[in-house]
C-alpha cells in the first residue's frame, strides 16, 4: 500500500509562471490542482482538498498581488513556507509555421501584455492585441483551434512563457521578450500552519498589521517596534482595510525567524499596540543570504539581559 | 466668435464611474475623451489633446490603482488639480423583460465582480460569470445585440454602475448590488503643471518619494521628515522601483499645501536626502475638514523662527 | 533582650535639611550617624555600619547633587528604598538679642547662600559672606562661641535650617528667608539591595545607563528603548564617565516599578544596547501619583503576546 | 597714543586653571582681572568691564560647570568665542625643605580635592584636609605666612596647580598628582554677541533649549529636531529650570556652526517648538576636526532643495 501523490494547487492554467514557480518546490509525484484564481487556490487548503497552494505575492515591475494580500488576511489562517522566485520572459508563439513579419494579433494576460509592450511597439507596431485571461489560455486555444479557423491563426500569436508553449506544441517566434529582462515574479508556498519550525539562519519572516485608527504618527511607532529590536523590513506594502478611505493595513516581510527572540519582541510589540496583528509564515529566504544580527539583538543577548532582570528583582545586583 | 469646450480626457468608456467623476467637476460643455487606459486618458494632457483628465487613483476595497500611481511618476510630471469620490455600488441590469430568477451569466469588469461576489453567491449561486473590459462594455454590447441573439440574452445581464443602465436603456434587475456598501473610489483630476494656487486651509498635497537604497531605517528617516514638521500623512502606498525585488517609491497624501512653510520644509527635507521626489499637487480636501495645524507648525513660526536666526546672524540676540 | 535600634547614616552634620528629610522615614528609635560627606554616608551602608543613607539628590534649583549621583555609580550597588522632599527655606538666627539692622557678616554652606543672595542683597546690602562647610556648623560655632567672642559674635548670622537653629538654642532673627520660596530638595534613602517588594502603582525606578562609544543618534535610540514601550520619563542628568571629554552616563527616573512588565522591557532593551546598566532602584513616588499606563502597556497586553507568541510557534494560529 | 591694553575677567585667584587656560588665547598686554566667581566675571563682560571672560564649563570628571551654565542662561546675552582645554594635573607644594613624610595637612579647592584623593590617601593616609577656597589661594597663604608660623607651616602643604607653585616660589613636593592623569577641564572664553564670524568647518555651536512643559516625549522630539538634519551632538547636560522639581533645561554643543544651513534648519525647528532658546556662541572645536556632514546636509544640499520648491510653486516641475 502507498502513500497517495500529494494534491498542491496553484494559480492555473497549467503551463503558466506559477506552475513553473510550483516545480521549483513540489515533488515529483505532485497532482496537480490548477484554480482560475488565487482564492480558490488557498481555499484548497483550507478546505483539506491541497496540501499546499502556490500563488505570485509579488512582482517586480506591477508591485504585489492583491488577491493574494488580501485572501491572507482574510480567510482562516495560512501560513507562508517557502518563496520562490521566476524570472518573468516570454515567447512569441504561434502554430508551425507562423513568422514574426505575418503577426497581425497577439494574445496574452493583461499583466503581461503590460510587460511587453515596448518590445511589441517596436517589433510589431500593428499589431492589435487580444485580452485573454491567462498567459497560457490563449495558447491552448491556439493549438486546439480547428483547421477551418487555421488559416485566420496563422496570422495571430501568444505572449506565453517557454513551458505553455512546449505543453501546447507551438513554434517559438520570438524568445526572450520584456520590456525589462530583470522582471521577477515572487511565488509562495502556502500551507496550514502547524508547529513553526527551527530556523535556518537565512529567513524571512510574513506578517500584517493593522495601524490604530485615528492616531498621528502611528505608522512611525509601528516601524519603531521592528527598528528598536534590530529587526530589519525587506518589504511594506499598505493595503485598504476595506470599509472606508483612509484606513490601512500593511504586509511586511522582515529578516528573521518567528523562533528569534528579537522577531518574537518586535511581535510581542506589535500585538500589544496594534488592533489587528497576523502572523504568516517564518521561512528561507529565497537568496540565502545570512541575515546580519545587528549587535545587541542576538537570542543570546536577550537571554542574557532577561537573567539581569531576574537577578535584579531577586536582590542579586552584582 | 467663441472658445471652443475644453477637452477632459478619462478613463473610458462613457458611463462607468470614471465619468461620474468628471461629471462632478467639469465644464457643462465639455468634450469627452473616453480613453482605453489610464497611460492613454494621461498622456492625453500630456500632448495637449485634453486639458485634464480624470483617472481613478484608489478604491476603498482594491486599494490603489498602480496604472495611476505608477504613469504619473513615469512620465512628463503632471499634477492633481481635484479629487472626487464616487460611491460604488452597482445595478444589476438587463434586456427589458428579464427577472432576476431568469438570469444564468454576469458580466462586467473583473474588478466590479470582485465587489458584488457574495452578493451573486446568494442570490444567483448559479450564475456563471464572463469577463468584461469595462463596466460599461458589456451593458453596450447587451444593448447593441441584434434581435437574433436576444433569446439567448435574455438570460444574461451585466453588473453596471446606474448611469451606464441608463444611457443603453437596460432595465434594473436588482439596485444597490454591492458586497461593501461603503466602498467608494477616489478620483483625481490631472493637469499640466503650472504656478502653484493658494492654499484653501483645508488642503492636501501629493507626492513620490524613493528611499536611498540599502539603507535600513530608511523609511523610518523618511517618515521623520514629515513628523519633525508636524505635517501628517493620510495615505502611504508601497510601489516597486520596477528595476529589482525590494527596491520601492512611496507614493504619500499629506495634510496641507505646498505653499505652506511646514509642507515646504518637508519637501526640501526629502529632497536633500531621498533620490527622486516628485510633487504631485495640492488640492482641496474631498472632505472640506480644515487642516489641524500643529503647535509650532504654522507659517508665523516658521517666519518667527527664520528672523530670529537672522538676529542671532547679526549679533542681535536679546 | 531587645533588638539593638537601627543606625542610619546621613549627610551631616546634624541640623541640616538632610536630617529633616531623615526624620521623615526613619523610626522614632533610629541611632543617628552623620557623615561628612556623601560617600562616607553610603559607604556606611555598604559595610554594614548603616541600614540605611538618606542623602540629596537632586534641587529645584541647583539640580542633580553629583557627588549622589557619581557614588551610586562608583561602588558596590546599592538601591534607592524611598524619596523625601524638604523645602528649602532657611531661617537667618544669631545670638540673642541680635537685630537685622545690627548684622554684618553672615555664614552659611554655598548652595545655601547661592540660595539667599537676592534676599541678602536687598535686607543686607553690607553684609560680608563666611563660607561654612554646612548650614549647621556655622550655627554651632556661633552657639558654642565663648563670652570672649561674644561682643564681635553679636554682628555675625547664619542661614540655617529652622532645625538646626533650635537645636542651638539661637534666636530666629528673620525666617522663610530663600529667593525662591518653591525650592525644594529631593532626598533619598538608600539601602543595599535585596528582593525587590511589589509595586504600589504610583513607583518611580531610578536607573544609570552609559551610551554605547561613538555613534550618533545613540541617546535618541537609548531614549526608543523606553519610549516604545510607553515609560515616561521624569528626570534625565548626563554625568561624564570621567575618562575623557565626551563621554556620559545618564542619571534616569521613569515612572512605574520594576516589577511592571514595560518597565522590564526597557530594562531589557537597555541591558541588550548599551555597555553600562545599573539599576538603583523602584519606590513609592513622592506625590503619590498613579502612573498612568500607556494603552498596550500593561501587564496583561505583555501576557496576552506571549501567550499569542507562544501559540504561533505551536501552530495554534487562530 | 596707544589703544589701551584690553581686559579680561576669569574666574580668580590668579594662579589657578583658569589664568593657565585665558594664557591661551589672550593677547600678550591683556590686563588681568580675577574674580571670585563665576557670575561677577560674566558680569563684567556684560557691564563693559571687560572684553571677555574666561570660565570653565566642564570637567572631565566633576561634569558641566554649574555656575556657568546656569549665569549664561539668566542674565543677558552673552555668547562662546573660544573654547580651551587645560589638563587638570597638580603639584604638591609647600614651603622650602618641606619632605613628602614631613605633610601632615593639606589645603586646597574642594574640586582638587576629589580629584586627588585617592593619590593622598596612598601616599599620606594620616593627612587631613583643611578646605580652601580655590587651588591657589592656600598657595599664597602658605608663601605670606610669617615666620612666627612658619614651624607649624613646615607640616602643611598644598594642591595646586604648577602656575601657581610658581608665582608663589613654594617648593615642588610631588609632581603630576591626580587620581585620573586624563583629568581635562573644557574652559572657554565669554564676549558679547556681535555679528557672528565665518565657519573654519571644524565648529561648534553652543545652545540652551527649554523642553515644552508636561509632554510626554518631549525630549525626544527635541533631539529629532537635531537628527533629521543631520546635525550630532557632542554635549548633552540638564539644568533644572528652578521654579519646581521635574522640569529642565538642556545645554547642548552640536557641531557645526550656525552660519551652517544644517545647524539654522534645527535651530528653527527648536525656535518653533521649544518656549525657550537661547543661540550661546560658534566657534573653533578645540581639536580642529573637520566636522564630517552627512550626506544630503550640506549647505548645497540645502540651496539646491529651496531652489526646487520655488519651481514647483511656479510650475517649473522637470
Amino acid at each position: 500500500m502507498t502513500t497517495p501523490a500529494p494534491t498542491w494547487s496553484f494559480l492555473g492554467p497549467g503551463g503558466t509562471f506559477c506552475e513553473s514557480a510550483l516545480r521549483q518546490v513540489a515533488p515529483r509525484d505532485v497532482v496537480l490542482d490548477p484554480c482560475q484564481d488565487v482564492p480558490t487556490a488557498l481555499d484548497r487548503v483550507r478546505d483539506r482538498s491541497a496540501v499546499a497552494a502556490v500563488v505570485p505575492i509579488e512582482n517586480s515591475v506591477e508591485g504585489g498581488v492583491n488577491a493574494t494580500l488580501d485572501n491572507l488576511v482574510a480567510g482562516a489562517p495560512l501560513v507562508i513556507a517557502a518563496e520562490m522566485a521566476v524570472p518573468i520572459t516570454f515567447v512569441l508563439a504561434g502554430r508551425r509555421g507562423t513568422r514574426l513579419e505575418d503577426v497581425r494579433a497577439i494574445s496574452t494576460h493583461p499583466h503581461a501584455w503590460a510587460q511587453c509592450r515596448g518590445w511589441v511597439h517596436q517589433h510589431l507596431p500593428e499589431a492589435v492585441y487580444i485580452e485573454g485571461s491567462s498567459t497560457s489560455a490563449p495558447a491552448r486555444a491556439l493549438a486546439e483551434a480547428d483547421d477551418a479557423a487555421a488559416a485566420a491563426l496563422d496570422y495571430q500569436a501568444v505572449l506565453c512563457n517557454p513551458l505553455a508553449a512546449e505543453q501546447y506544441h507551438l513554434s517559438i517566434i520570438a524568445g526572450g521578450v520584456a520590456d525589462n529582462p530583470d522582471a521577477v515574479t515572487r511565488f509562495v508556498k502556502v500551507c496550514r500552519p502547524g508547529r513553526v519550525g527551527e530556523p535556518t539562519g537565512a529567513d524571512k519572516t510574513t506578517l500584517l498589521v493593522q495601524l490604530p485608527h485615528n492616531r498621528a504618527g502611528a505608522l512611525l511607532d509601528m516601524l519603531e517596534q521592528f527598528s528598536v529590536r534590530g529587526v530589519n523590513l525587506t518589504r511594506i506594502e499598505s493595503r485598504p482595510v476595506g470599509d472606508s478611505l483612509g484606513r490601512y493595513r500593511f504586509s511586511i516581510d522582515v529578516e528573521g525567524h518567528i523562533r528569534e527572540e528579537r522577531v518574537q519582541a518586535a511581535f510581542i510589540g506589535l500585538h500589544r499596540t496594534c488592533p489587528f496583528l497576523r502572523f504568516l509564515g517564518s521561512y528561507p529566504r529565497l537568496d540565502s543570504l545570512p541575515v546580519v544580527v545587528p549587535a545587541g539583538t542576538s537570542d543570546k543577548d536577550f537571554v542574557v539581559a532577561r537573567s539581569w532582570v531576574a537577578d535584579v528583582l531577586d536582590g542579586r545586583t552584582l
